[in-house]
């Protein structure tokens, strides 16, 4: 039997108490760190939970998960991921082996950031396709994300951007040389983020036939989201502008940064009010966001 | 203090550490009962938790929260809420009151419909606003989500459908008289709203120009979901008109109904086709929606 459970999004106790007792009753533990972090380490986690866990990183999920799925044929296995076990796909993948392999398995549901993301006031309804932003490197500078942006908004609803998450990554050097040498962990920021919208901004107002045309403007209306579901969680609310510089506001990981339609609803102004940035600022651009 | 607890889907032991200690600490503990059900009731939820429950229904959350929040600027409350307790615009007005009256609030977030949805295969990333189905009334037969649906296809979507709930509703009779006399509870099935969806599909055909600007037709792929989050959840894949005979084959409330995009990730395909009502359907239809 293999038990996907999800943690949560902040601590030990964001468990559920089904979470709890299938890892209670298994006889290995498997924590998936790679897509997303707690604000508590695996010791912690350990002891919380009275059992050993062992690491499973990208590798290990995506080449070497039919050693986890074989162990669970004869004994009772758990595998551990923070938020919600099925947002992705490379869990849908390991739903699919265990299904061929003939391994039973059974999802303990919990929040992810997919639906915590309603506790900025932003009605979940009205969201459109999830983006990822990653960080730019020297030569890697996509911005595709700019057109599910654009799309989104086209027809009022809100984009949820999903900052970059780095976690065991090589460099080139030690990934070309073979020595399993891991970077630090990396976390995209929404100062970096808005930073980065709006230099796509930039290179897309060369294409663009008018200004207008734009999916959205340094003034846009912008959320930026810091520790969602944990007890220090910090929501920010004002444009794009506004949101180059909260570095200091945000504080820690992790970060997601959404960017709204331009049609909300009275109550969803409302809320989003209560984390203004600029109180004034958002006086003044009422007009354009509640019709 | 507050606390606003998500229950998350299934039964008594859904909820999270974190919100089990908070009902625990609670003087006063409400129950939000009229957006969604557990599959278990009132009774068995008050022995888990070893404290009363005040039912709240619609009419209190909507008008006489006040007194509520008034014991919480005193007293430890708690507010729970099947799912996420913050899914609904509703919720989001008692959270702007609450800051209004001075009273903190705690969200302690769990499972929704709107993010365990991912265990039939989709991609969360990839669904575009939800519609909410409504059960047609004799003079009342709205079609307003067939835009919505058709608006999230063209931009290569799914479209999550919630399908409706009827708790505690007065008959147009009784509601005139006064009198406080209540329907029993009605919920939506799947094979109903793929009904509906095919009704629309006629009253739409007349209006389009062409059979093929319509948004999907009876042979479309459509996901039909039943009480998921739970241990006999039961989800089936297969054309519209597949789902409208599923009465027996899905069994009791709640229902989900997901009309995917064309376009599909071959992995979203490969888990989908576990659920497939008939593989040949599956295999034929393959090539429309993996390219």
């Amino acid at each position: 039997m293999l038990y996907l459970i999800g943690l949560g999004l902040g601590d030990c106790k964001d468990i559920t108490i089904k979470g709890l007792e299938a890892i209670q009753r298994s006889e290995k533990v498997y924590l998936e760190a790679y897509t997303s972090i707690l604000t508590v380490g695996q010791d912690e986690l350990e002891k919380f939970y009275g059992k050993p866990l062992i690491q499973a990183d990208r590798t290990f999920v995506e080449q070497e998960c039919d050693t986890m799925l074989s162990e669970a044929l004869t004994a009772t296995v758990s595998f551990l991921v923070v938020g919600d076990p099925l947002g992705a796909t490379t869990h849908s993948d390991l739903m699919i082996r265990a299904a061929q392999m003939g391994v039973k398995t059974q999802v303990i549901h919990n929040a992810s950031i997919m639906n915590a993301v309603g506790c900025c006031g932003l009605q979940l309804y009205s969201f459109g396709e999830t983006v990822s932003i990653v960080l730019w490197q020297e030569n890697w500078r996509p911005t595709s994300y700019y057109d599910k942006i654009a799309s989104n908004r086209k027809v009022g609803l809100h984009t949820l951007c999903l900052l970059d998450i780095k976690m065991k990554e090589q460099s080139w050097e030690n990934l070309a040389r073979g020595r399993k040498v891991f970077e630090p962990p990396r976390f995209m920021m929404v100062h970096e983020a808005a930073k980065q919208l709006i230099e796509i901004l930039e290179i897309k107002e060369e294409e663009a036939t008018s200004r207008e045309s734009l999916a959205y403007s340094p003034e846009s209306l912008a959320v930026g989201l810091a520790r969602i579901g944990t007890e220090n969680q910090k929501i920010v609310a004002g444009s794009l502008k506004q949101l180059t510089e909260t570095k200091e506001i945000l504080g820690g990981p992790l970060h997601s940064l959404i960017l709204p339609s331009t049609s909300l609803h009275p109550l969803e102004w409302d809320m989003l009010s209560m984390f203004a940035l600029d109180q004034e600022w958002f006086q003044e651009n009422k007009k354009y966001y509640v019709k």
